[in-house]
């Protein structure tokens, strides 16, 4: 009985799992979800956490992320200890915005709940360490959905970071119900740097099906890509290191010489 | 004598060493860090690997990447497992790129060598992560140093990136040779953004002298900051979820209206 929920001290916690492969998995992170009582997430991240006794599963499935978050408040407002897990960081991309969206729009009293967000290893980190240092200058993390944003803000976005010569990382790069959007902002890359530029495209890095492409730009495009996809598109600087037997080394230089 | 090098078997490891809390190194760091023979990087981010026999550190000061990074390649090339240290994450404006440029200038016989990028929680995640989720939308990472990138384009860039409706997280924001960049961007920040629009001045997160504060754009000029501070700047969407005793939270939701 010593379990037994009680008000006040419930709280949420939203844990970043990182790429998928335990070993990036922070021991805070690891810590957290060692304490929990209820873990809230779409189904695949939820699957990642080891069962033990006593942890209760709430998966959802995609799309869902504010209900999710309320459940996860409602939850730790009953008194539950609740772990809201996403992969790679939660704060890029994934739930720690809508759990706070929820808490804003919610019962008043979810504000004296103790609420903290566990940083994990977002996936441009980890496909950018696969291939070298791609994102070695000044970079960007966009995300290509237009579920949550008009597709004229994507563009307007990509064109300034392109033109301003960022790195420029998309996340949430296709799906089945928005195949065409990756190749729509590859070609608007193409618009503006050269048909050579290295694009990277890592697939479930740190899983068992990882597999990490890189490709000219002029031929990234027709690649084969899907929501595990993360697409790293480099700088008109970013270069190629040739191996023997492996994909080469990509990094961006640290110097950037005087705007021509 | 079982651990006298010998050629062939060196490797040179970028090792992310996160924020400064070793409950954020993630294992797979930490197991590069165990195996490695010498440790090479800034002397603060040496100093955190603990001791132990047969270690051998190489600390050196700031502003020596390349030949730091060129030290770590001839003594791999000489059969010795070499962790090139950075705080956060290696491939974030720190050593990784550093390290491939020494790879590409040098010895075409160091192309052979073993050479992995360990990802770490690099600062805007771990700033982020202790304020909410102002990291919520799309985003930028810039670097305001201007030792190696005219001034000129850091604040194209910065431009850019306002007038787009970026987040923007700044590195490298103040030091005693660069006094006046920091208050220069924000400046350039107000041009573009509400003077309530939230900033996030993280210090230190992860260490015990860590302070987080979160200011409005009018004032955040006049804040004190130094090389430990990471700074993010809301967008105009970035809101403010007060709570009694602590920090608001910040977070940027994730919708993003039609352009006005």
């Amino acid at each position: 009985m010593t379990d037994a929920p009680a008000p006040g001290r419930g709280w949420v916690a939203v844990v970043g799992l990182g790429p998928g492969d335990p070993r990036y998995l922070t021991p805070s992170a690891a810590a957290i979800l060692a304490e929990a009582e209820d873990l809230i997430g779409y189904f695949p991240y939820v699957a990642r956490v080891p069962e033990r006794p006593g942890l209760v599963r709430h998966a959802s499935d995609n799309r869902v992320e504010v209900e999710r978050a309320a459940h996860a408040l409602a939850l730790a407002a009953a008194g539950r200890r609740v772990a809201v897990v996403s992969g790679g960081d939660p704060g890029v991309f994934a739930m720690a915005a809508a759990l706070f969206e929820a808490l804003e729009a919610g019962d008043p009293a979810w504000r004296r709940l103790t609420i903290t967000v566990e940083p994990g290893i977002t996936a441009m980190l980890a496909a950018a360490a696969r291939v070298g240092a791609p994102l070695g200058g000044d970079f960007c993390a966009i995300s290509l959905s237009d579920n949550l944003k008009p597709w004229e803000v994507v563009t307007a976005r990509l064109e300034a970071v392109l033109r301003a010569g960022l790195v420029v990382a998309l996340y949430n790069p296709i799906s089945r119900a928005r195949p065409w959007q990756l190749g729509a902002a590859l070609r608007l890359a193409a618009e503006h740097r050269g048909s050579e530029t290295p694009v990277v495209l890592a697939r479930a890095v740190g899983r068992d099906d990882e597999s990490v492409r890189v490709l000219p730009l002029a031929e990234a495009a027709d690649a084969p890509a899907d929501m595990a996809t993360l697409v790293i598109i480099g700088a008109e600087s970013t270069r190629l290191i040739p191996r023997e037997g492996a994909t080469p080394y990509v990094y961006t230089p640290r110097s950037v010489e005087a705007a021509r």
